[in-house]
């Protein structure tokens, strides 16, 4: 018997509720492993975050090693940071069978999606535009100018959504998260993924 | 708001359980329709079928005039009487945005997939060669050439397996349940089809 996980490129605009809609499938009771992928950065930890877990936390020539050595799928230099996804990681996870769902913005996707083309994507959008504006609006009490820039931020984000394979609105959280896992599953059903499942099932079924 | 139904293809070789899924399926609460596609046929109702229920019961001639028309995806003679899936019927279907099961057999399969290749195809096998035998002997009491008779049949059918987008393993029957229901519920969040029915939101959130 023998599994082949997919990868999951899941993107949104900042406020769609991406983060708690992939912590709550990852909390659900299921017959198979699925993870997210966690991104290597040079930056900084901030107060809470920890290394292995929310990110892997590397050295700037750590960093330009990896690099040199094809160690990622898709990497960026944002604000002085490096931050990339390693791909020998997620390879291997995959092959042993594990579902990957790789949280990066549409950018990112494209790379990922170069390299590997099986990956299905994901995007994710907030119901309106009205509850967009609340949930971006994270103090409640931030500027108009601060809100308008971050609106301008998702609508540059959102703009992309139909380069990706799937699309969940996130309305009901209950339900967007049932979209998500159904998505997963269904893809486990896919013929060739259970022809190599099921291959000892499949031959004695079929022999004279 | 608008939506489009997507139509099922599920076939499966006698004994893997296609009716008790396609049935338990069907009873699932759901927020959106679906149906089983009811064919035509010629031959006599047998006790307990309903006409409109289990079969569109039609004279030869009603028949021939349906085909001259091209009212059908795909119809056979079988034993003297005819079959047919109603094109029509399963047309106006989708288009209401319901999704349509139609259950038939893999050269069905076939024809239906030539006028419609955005159709999905779902595959059901049994478990086990031992399961499969178990489930030919209906009566308990068949003679061992019927058995071997039935499981010829049987694996014509289920060598055509790889011609389908999905397979479902009919091991435990609450699982395969919920694989059938996870594969058409991921379907729906497929990014066209997600795209025309909340055309209005995304309009909105796009917006300058």
């Amino acid at each position: 018997m023998s599994q082949v996980g997919t990868l999951y490129i899941v993107s949104a605009p900042s406020g769609a509720g991406k983060s708690s809609l992939i912590n709550a499938f990852l909390a659900e009771k299921r017959d198979w492993q699925a993870q997210v992928s966690i991104s290597h950065t040079t930056r900084a930890p901030r107060a809470g975050e920890v290394d292995g877990q929310h990110y892997h936390f590397v050295s700037t020539e750590t960093f330009k090693k990896l690099i040199a050595e094809n160690a990622f799928f898709e990497w960026a230099e944002v604000f002085g940071n490096y931050y990339g996804t390693s791909r020998i990681a997620i390879e291997e996870a995959l092959t042993k069978g594990i579902d990957v769902l790789l949280d990066i913005d549409w950018q990112g996707a494209r790379q990922v999606r170069k390299m590997l083309p099986e990956a299905k994507g994901i995007f994710i959008l907030p119901p309106s535009r009205k509850e967009l504006e609340a949930r971006l609006n994270t103090r409640g009490q931030d500027s108009k100018e601060i809100i308008t820039k971050r609106m301008e931020q998702a609508q540059s984000e959102m703009s992309h959504y139909d380069e990706y394979d799937y699309l969940i609105i996130n309305d009901n959280f209950k339900c967007a998260t049932e979209e998500l896992s159904a998505i997963v599953k269904a893809q486990r059903n896919k013929q060739a993924k259970q022809t190599l499942k099921h291959q000892t099932t499949i031959k004695e079924l079929l022999a004279q």
